[in-house]
């Protein structure tokens, strides 16, 4: 590997390992030391990276929303449902992105600012809504900026609530049941008609994006 | 004090000591011994109320669902609307609420079943919205399970996202933003327009029990 890929690598370990010793201690019981073990990365190469225990959890904070971008709808209000939906299924499908919803909720991480995957969430939903307000797919009343903090502000209890009480299992249902009890107060009757935020839509997503990586790697061989 | 007395106010001194600690430490990081020296009983005392760190920590999960009940409304989604509201309110200003609330979605509360406080409080919301159904009140789709689970999910992450941005000071404001995005999905258009979820609902409700109490106190001595 060359010297930046090796970089990459070493961080994204790093990463990992802190992913999992916070979800599994919380932030406050986890240990730096711990997360070196788990890594199997020397001391230098971890403080390289992360100088200190909230760098490695903001770390982890930052990858819940780094996510593949949805390959843009024409229809925005289906464009903020994918969205959602896509961050459910990645919730249920990788460790990371588990880690990172569950330390922005870790009310005993004195010290860590947690406000920032909110605040990003809600930047991303309110310029969907926005993009959705100029097509004309919202109803009059809607302001952007409170209907992006109920939506992520639910979403969040959402998850915390299928988690408690079967491990996420049902997570893309209540997600769903979600979208169908907002919805109605934001899109007008016509797209709402239109869009499809199924309990199966995320597994749709899901493949769809595959499919598109495949493709991209064929054409970067080809 | 007679007996039974001195024991509820024990088990009282105990359950906020442990609130404390679990509010400070998270579940896993509490031990008895902190709460123990936090409370100043005896060790007697603390094992015959409660066996074992998980009975302390479910006792507190308890407490937040031990609202005074909302007086009985004529309209019964406004009934449901002031439970939510007052639960809000008592998070904002009840140590004991707020500490019960953090446990249920302390994620690192392996061991700890924290499905209890979800599923009661989805009963509560249930049984209104039935209740509500009964007299007209509900648009024809709903179905009572699924909203009360939406709605009780979303209140918790609402809360966590309030606590993680600014420790609860907008929380009454997000609160009924949330039931402008729930409701028109929810309740006719006649209740809708005639229901009270306005930022300063809380405060009006507490003001009125605080009133009813002080009312049954001079009942009871006169």
């Amino acid at each position: 590997m060359v010297r930046q890929e090796r970089a990459v690598h070493t961080r994204r370990t790093i990463l990992s390992a802190a992913a999992k010793v916070f979800e599994g201690r919380g932030y406050q019981a986890a240990t730096i030391s711990e997360i070196l073990t788990t890594a199997g990365v020397t001391k230098g190469a971890l403080y390289f990276h992360f100088p200190s225990k909230e760098h490695l959890a903001q770390g982890v904070l930052h990858e819940q929303d780094q996510w593949l971008p949805i390959p843009e709808r024409a229809c925005k209000v289906q464009e903020l449902i994918d969205t959602v939906v896509l961050h459910a299924y990645r919730l249920q499908t990788d460790s990371m992105v588990r880690a990172g919803v569950r330390l922005s909720l870790d009310q005993q991480a004195h010290g860590l600012d947690r406000s920032g995957p909110f605040a990003r969430w809600a930047e991303i939903v309110r310029d969907l809504l926005e993009k959705a307000r100029a097509q004309g797919e919202l109803l009059p009343n809607v302001v952007p900026d409170e209907t992006a903090d109920a939506m992520v502000g639910a979403f969040a209890g959402v998850q915390a609530m299928s988690q408690a009480v079967c491990d996420y299992q049902d997570l893309l249902r209540r997600i769903s049941h979600l979208l169908r009890h907002i919805l109605p107060s934001v899109a007008v009757p016509s797209v709402l008609a239109s869009v499809d935020f199924s309990e199966s839509r995320g597994e749709t997503i899901s493949t769809e994006l595959r499919t598109l990586m495949a493709e991209e790697r064929t054409a970067a061989v080809g």
